[in-house]
């Protein structure tokens, strides 16, 4: 079953088969399954929506353990790859999950892999949250693993990328796309070093800026968020 | 048949069913169809590889009738409606129709209108020529349109968007998302009023660095194209 | 006399003639005046270096009303303005009277008008402090001045620049320079709309980022503060 | 005598006591020299404005030996220093002569030194013919300088400026600064290793964008220039 979020706008809750308290009054779990217009109201009176789960929102509920890819980011290395329903992908450094499970939804299937065990269970229980069935996680280095399959995307969001890229690009498919993310510079020149020998190698950084609107004027939000470089290479 | 990319990693050909000529000398046609292994050499001897198209080549390949989206924004549109394999889609505005093109790789169906006969003419050849087979083109005003379904995604690549707005919306599902791309930051602002009475709207700028590395250092290209401004709001 | 500035890199006191309080330790009063090497210790036995305000310290030491111009905002009118030392400039809207302060290190002298007493004073202090002596403070609304001279540069920051432009402009010498300063893009539009009979005319926006090294690599600092749109014209 | 800039805007001579050649006609020497009001007429009729030279005009009028500084970097420069009237600066790297010149225009001298003789002699005549008579340029490699005085300022525009820190911090005043200007992160981040022992230390970048408005809409230029970094530090 697809997950339900229950959202005014503002407030945002998963739904977990239990009654949900909010400021605004408490909604009971029973009136959220029997809802028939996508509404429900707390014991106050307030009303909320019921809308089955997309991937967006696993940006805002899955439980993070580390600093995850911001939807920028993941939609950079959706369309410069050009992922497709028939892809399978190589996702090294699950994290909290979310790349794989974004990447998921497009994908065929995802293999992912996590040095920390710790953080591996609380990726998959993400995935096991929001019903996510075709990314199989795997514990270990992704240095000591080996294939018997080629993938058509590998991502890593690892500290240490370059030194793995000889290593998985045997995994890649010719015409395949290996993605680095990191949030170091060096570190992307790196990695843009590492995969000289591949067809087409490109560097880049997004920075978003949000726009805020008041009576008094149209400005950027005043705080803008480095997050990190991707490199995009195509073998 | 998936349409076929020729390739040294700087030069880039769509192979049309005829001999390619390149500066590197000619690829014959019956090679590139009976490669084996991805391969083929050019009458000068230079070799070239031969890989199926994927999405992110429409961005090399598409006639274009006006400026198309980046991957940056096309990317950002994706990630930020959590689009998937069952949506269906209304993209106003084809243009060269990349943005069409990309949704359609990943979502079920995308309808698009466009005013000018001649854009509609170009998108539709450029879905053809890709195979693209899932894009349905309307020739119209998106304002005199009417719909008996309603859509997962709508997107808008208009100048009066914000005029659009309260019409299109009507064929949105509730928990869908309505995207405005625009150039103009006041434009979008305007959007962004139009939408004020969605549950959520967003609006955001990508600025997309290249980076360039040498033997004398790492930096940004010295150009950092502006492209738009994305309004992203939830029903 | 030159204020002095007490510092161990990290924290930054301005001495006004009182010992000073420190979390590392008391700095007393006459070591600060009888310091020959430029060194000074607290009570613990800390280290501190005495030394001359510069234009700089403002930035830090000024008393705030409101959120003040940054350095490359005041930079930018410096170098777009060519401020030379012989120059006479008219700022409106003095809020915390950094800009006027920095602009009179450089100019012969500054006459800035503010129509918020509390500000006024408050700025007026600052100059005090640093022995500020070419600021000349009045308190009213712009629109109601009138003076006898013209000036070499004027700027303003105040919500309604495009509606003072008309009226101050006649206290522009001929080739000098308009400045408008403002956080909202499209009231920089209008002031820009409202400045197209100047010879020039050059509105932009400057984003500063933070550089952050550390062993794990280098990258932009996460938070990039957007402060404002600068409109600079030649009459 | 300071320099004359004739210009209507758009089009912009530095006087040189010739006719001036437009596309809009010739402008007598004799005019220019006796215009009591400002204006000049071109033999077609055409006015142009007749102005003296301010330090902004440096970056339209010196001939350039390489990508000279923008005003974004020199105005950052001199509002991060709090440059004042009474400071002497080093400027090594002189290149085309205008962060030297402008500097010369606040500070009360300048000493700069160049490698390359070509370059040397094109600033010097730049300094000339601008009438800047207080910048001093040495020929020679700044590692084998000694100088008997210190400096309130150092500037260094080099590609080797970390190695070079060392050497030149000997000649910097207790409190005084010294920026070291690159086009490359890497080596920005080399110089702020070099000078980790300095008081404060500070790495950034200014990203300029130029709005442009028109009926359309308002929006940022496409094209976004990536000049440098800055490393200020104070000793």
């Amino acid at each position: 079953m697809t997950p339900l979020i229950i959202t005014d706008g503002r407030r945002r809750y998963l739904f977990r088969g239990k009654d949900i308290h909010t400021d605004r009054g408490v909604i009971s779990a029973v009136d959220i399954l029997s809802s028939s217009d996508g509404k429900v109201k707390t014991h106050l009176g307030y009303e909320f929506s019921v809308r089955e789960a997309r991937s967006e929102d696993y940006f805002h509920h899955f439980t993070r353990t580390r600093t995850p890819l911001m939807p920028k980011d993941v939609g950079a290395i959706i369309a410069y790859t050009g992922l497709k329903s028939s892809d399978v992908v190589l996702d090294a450094g699950t994290g909290t999950g979310i790349l794989s499970a974004f990447l998921a939804t497009i994908a065929s299937k995802v293999i992912t892999c996590e040095s920390n065990p710790h953080s591996a269970r609380v990726a998959l229980r993400n995935f096991r949250t929001f019903g996510i069935d075709n990314v199989e996680v795997i514990i270990g280095d992704i240095r000591r693993l080996h294939f018997r399959m080629k993938f058509d995307v590998i991502t890593l969001d690892l500290p240490e990328a370059h030194e793995v890229i000889p290593h998985v690009s045997e995994y890649l498919k010719d015409g395949g796309y290996l993605v680095v993310y990191s949030p170091y510079i060096d570190r992307s020149a790196e990695a843009m070093r590492a995969l000289q020998n591949f067809t087409s190698v490109r560097g880049i950084e997004l920075i978003e800026r949000e726009i805020n609107i008041s009576k008094r004027g149209i400005r950027p939000n005043t705080r803008v968020a480095h997050t990190g470089y991707l490199v995009i290479a195509r073998k």
